[in-house]
């Protein structure tokens, strides 16, 4: 799990970094942003549930996002290559991310509708954070099914503790639940509805 | 009461929603951008406040946001041209929220101007982080007079109880202060100077 | 220390007011975005910190902010005459700022580290809901060497402290650390690498 949600941080770090590069951002800029996207979700998580930023008693997330800076500044060619694996781990991380606020939000008393809440707040918000750094109308607004296989992975969680299941079972159901939603909806091309205006 | 801030909230999710569906987000992005108007002020002054954001315990309001998108999505020809009305709602929803703002800022220890800025927070807070999400300049910041009726109300709150009247006079005195200065500006084009450039 | 900060308070509302007027806000804009410059990164370290924005106890930010509007108002010329002064204001604010921030982060517990980024998120945080607020991409991300100015100055206060020097030569420290290496970054146009994007 640890192992995890470390290579989610530092899939969201690289994310935000690329992007902050294509507006031409200095390296702090880079730093920042990178940082905004990685820990910016669970950062809103922990100000709505009252409790200080995560990141406070964790420095960890602070040096993936610079040893990111560094990997990204020597390879950034090799990294930009490999866009389908960042795609992957990039949606470990939002599942990852996805539970541990789920779970975070059930421990401080929060009800079920709640906590699914909270638990895509905390996948889905460090990429908002990252597109209104860097002036960008958030791309999730837009484009694609993100915040919404979070939504089902956390679905997936009460579900499967509804039906009496594990914890390791729904934990692992809700990760399944958000990355298999992903996939399905990047491969096939899943969009949602827009309103038709005249 | 109650039934004021439903008005209130509805008014205020199909305002964010409107302007949503103008830049093409898809549905999610609607109902987010609808959610964060009508929520979002609210939520600044619980976390200004230190205490937990006020739909935690209350899903009314996601419910209300929900219900504007259904509505929004087969009626927007119908939305559209009862916009007068929707303004009336949106006016009513400002002074309602700028109301709650400022009891509860006093309920929690606010002296009374913090108390007028929480309410004027929360009143117009909404429209800024919609403004903020789909990436234009805040037009509160620019054209109307929107958060000074706020502030208006704010004052006539604190002197209607100052001059001894009683809750029923100075709560429906703030809220019929925010109205008419809300509906004064825009009859009559209020605007506040801007500095001149050379 | 208490002018200082006055000084660096009204140094930020006037860069944040002028900014404004750039973009045609009106008065009430203008006002908002003075006071988002001079008291948002205070209020962002303090919901951080988990404690109350420092402005519900101290209304003085609120009334600079209103005195700088009025001086921009009527002389806004001669304001623009002394931008080199106002310059050098800044950097007493930003100086003070990330000295006040880095302090109450070690009152309330923190580590060193987090107390550093603390101390850079008071400084520089302003400048960045000021340009959120304008819409346009914040600044320190692209061109200034200007937060990490701040950390330079927290650094310095810790290398001060751990050399065994007191408190007013480890609080001096940190502000001559921003105010040099802001001065000299300025003046020498020193400015951190960009990515090389094919």
């Amino acid at each position: 799990m640890y192992w995890i949600e470390i290579i989610g941080t530092f899939a969201f770090a690289i994310s935000g970094i690329r992007m902050a590069a294509i507006k031409r951002f200095d390296l702090f800029g880079l730093y920042i942003v990178g940082l905004a996207t990685a820990v910016g979700g669970g950062t809103i998580r922990d100000i709505l549930l009252g409790v200080r930023p995560f990141w406070f008693d964790d420095l960890v997330p602070l040096l993936i996002v610079a040893i990111s800076l560094v990997l990204y500044y020597f390879f950034s060619k090799l990294i930009n290559k490999i866009a389908g694996t960042m795609f992957l781990f990039d949606t470990i991380g939002l599942a990852i991310f996805t539970l541990l606020g789920l779970t975070k939000a059930l421990d401080l008393g929060c009800s079920f509708i709640i906590a699914i809440i909270i638990g895509a707040l905390t996948g889905a918000g460090g990429g908002v954070i990252r597109d209104i750094c860097i002036n960008e109308e958030p791309l999730i607004f837009r484009k694609e099914i993100y915040a919404l296989a979070c939504v089902a992975g956390g679905i997936m969680y009460f579900l499967l503790e509804y039906l009496g299941a594990g914890p390791a079972v729904y934990h692992g159901g809700c990760i399944a639940g958000v990355m298999i939603i992903r996939f399905l909806a990047t491969k096939y091309h899943w969009e949602l509805p827009k309103v038709r205006l005249e």
